[in-house]
């Protein structure tokens, strides 16, 4: 048994202004893809380049890791719509996709937490 | 053998502004701990929350969860430095630490995701 009663405060519900479990599993696959520290440096590489877009040659060069490593990090971003992927030539280019950060930072400027973007 | 010979945008080094490898695990680790569905409607449901905290019985409440996987969660925040907990009587009060969403928020508001605060 509680040393102290249920005061008033506890055990109410909280209000509808909550993430719903149908948003929450969306920005938390979103997080997922960008919670790994290569893939935000990819992406902070990609968002700080002068053209606003980098190819796979410049990013590779950047890590001390294996083509396919660099790679398969990008093809997770792409596939979390973080990135845009543009062949030209025989090089792949990648952009960032502003909304997918905007939608990030959008939940966590939120005091609620819930998220403005569908 | 690349069909085009490399232009001029191709292979050149990223400026100083994008994020550090330091700083990339730092908001890894932050991101990691939110990148999960049920922690991410925790802190919502607490963010949420009429006095700005909640008890871990209103937050067992908010799930078909078992009450130790949904304290594991809370755990998991915890040590991120996402949520504060205080305990008072029986019950543990958790509320959420603004300066942890705005470190988030910082760093996807930033044109190249190098994020302002250390």
């Amino acid at each position: 048994m509680p040393e102290n009663p249920v005061d008033d405060d506890c055990c109410t519900p909280a209000d509808g202004a909550a993430m719903s479990a149908g948003r929450a599993a969306e920005v938390a696959a979103l997080l997922k893809a960008l919670a790994d520290p290569v893939r935000l440096r990819l992406v902070s590489l990609i968002a700080s380049s002068r053209t606003g877009e980098a190819c796979v040659c410049d990013l590779n060069a950047g890590f001390d890791l294996t083509q396919a490593t660099v790679s398969h990090h990008l093809k997770v971003l792409q596939t979390a719509g973080v990135l845009d992927r543009e062949k030209r030539g025989v090089w792949a280019y990648y952009r960032v996709r502003p909304e997918a950060l905007a939608a990030v930072a959008d939940v966590f400027s939120s005091p609620s937490l819930a998220g403005a973007r569908a």
